[in-house]
C-alpha cells in the first residue's frame, strides 16, 4: 500500500511541476506580448492560461481520489492538502500572466506602456518570469534556501510595483488616463503573480521543515 | 461515529458562516471608508481583515484534523475540500475589502472618489455587501435558487466595473492620475470581491446536487 501511496504523491508532485511550467511559460508569452505588443503572443498565452485552468482542476480531482482512498494522516496529510493550495495559486498565476496579455491585446497596435516605465515593466517582468522557474525548481526539490530567496525576489517585485506609482503619481506624468489604468492593473498583476510564488515557497517549505 | 462526524461538519459550517459575517462586515466598514473618507472605519477594516485571516487558518487547520481522524470519503470528503476553498474565498473578500479601505486611508483627509463615480462605486459596494450576505445565507443552508441570484447580481458588478473604465477612458475625464489610479484598483478589488462569492456558491452548488 505504501509504495502505491508513494506513486500517488509523486504523481501529483509531476503534476504540480506541470502546472508551474505552465504558469512560467504563460508569464513568458503573456509578458512579452506586453512588452513588445505582440498580439499572438497575447493569444497563445490566453489559450495556455485556460489549459492551465483545467489540468488544476483535473490535478485537485486527482487528490480528492488519492484522500479517499489511501486515508493519509499526518505528514502525507498535510502534503496533499498543500498540493491542492498550490495548485491554487498555479492556476492563478496563469490567470493574472493572461490578464497581462489581454491588456496588451486590448491596446493593439498600440502599445500598453510608455516609455517612461518600459525598463521597471521590463524588469518586473524579468524576475516574475525567475520567480515562476524557482516555483519549478521548488516543486521538483524542496529548498529552503530556494524559499528564502524567493521571498528576498518578491520584495524587489514590490519594490518596482511601488516605483510604478511613483512614475505615474509624479507631476511629470502626462500620459493619458489610459496608458494610467493599464499600468495600474498591469502592475497589480505581474505583483499579485510574484506574491503567489511566495505562498507557494512557504508550503514547500512546510513540506520540508514539518511547520505549517 | 457519525454522530461525532456530523458534529464536526457542523462546526465547519458555523465556521464558514463566520467567516461569511467577518467578509461582509469588513466590506461595510472598508467601503463606508472608501465612500466617506472615515478613516476610522478603514482602520477597523483593516484590524477585523487581519482577525478574519486568523480564523480562517484555524478553520483549515480544523479541517485537516477532521480529514485525518474521520477518513471521509464521497460526499463528505468533498464537503470538507470544499470547505478549504471557501475559506481561502472568504479570508481574500476581507483581504479585498481591506485594500479598499486602505485606500481610503491613503487619501485621507481628501476623497478617493471623483464625483463623477460617485454614484456607481455607492452602487458597486451596495452589490458587494449584499452579495456577502448571500453567501451567508447560502453557507447556512444551500439553495440552489440563491446560487443563480448570486451569479446574476455579480454580472451586474461586472458592468459597473466596465462603467468605472468607460467614465476614465472617456474624453470629458479631467481627474488627475491619483484619482485615476485609486478609482482602477478600488473598481477592481469591488469586481474580484464578487468573483469569490460566485465562487463559493459554485462550490455551495456543487454540494446540494454532489455535481463537481
Amino acid at each position: 500500500m505504501r509504495k502505491i501511496f508513494d506513486e500517488d504523491l509523486q504523481e501529483v508532485q509531476a503534476r504540480l511541476v506541470e502546472l508551474a511550467k505552465g504558469a512560467r511559460i504563460i508569464m513568458n508569452k503573456g509578458s512579452g506580448a506586453f512588452l513588445n505588443s505582440d498580439v499572438s503572443l497575447a493569444d497563445e498565452a490566453l489559450a495556455l492560461a485556460d489549459s492551465n485552468e483545467r489540468k488544476a482542476l483535473d490535478l485537485d480531482e486527482l487528490v480528492i481520489r488519492i484522500l479517499a482512498v489511501q486515508s493519509p494522516v499526518a505528514r502525507d496529510l498535510r502534503i496533499l492538502v498543500s498540493a491542492l493550495r498550490i495548485s491554487a495559486s498555479l492556476e492563478r498565476m496563469g490567470a493574472l500572466a493572461s490578464h497581462i496579455a489581454a491588456i496588451a491585446r486590448y491596446r493593439f497596435p498600440g502599445s500598453a506602456i510608455p516609455d517612461s516605465l518600459r525598463t521597471t515593466f521590463t524588469e518586473m517582468a524579468k524576475i516574475d518570469i525567475e520567480l515562476a522557474e524557482k516555483s519549478i525548481s521548488l516543486l521538483e526539490s524542496p529548498d529552503l534556501d530556494l524559499a528564502r530567496e524567493i521571498q528576498a525576489r518578491d520584495e524587489a517585485v514590490d519594490l518596482l510595483h511601488r516605483k510604478v506609482f511613483d512614475v505615474v503619481l509624479a507631476p511629470t506624468w502626462s500620459e493619458n488616463a489610459m496608458y494610467t489604468v493599464d499600468v495600474t492593473l498591469a502592475s497589480r498583476y505581474f505583483e499579485r503573480f510574484a506574491d503567489h510564488v511566495v505562498d507557494i515557497s512557504s508550503k514547500v517549505g512546510f513540506l520540508q521543515t514539518g511547520e505549517w
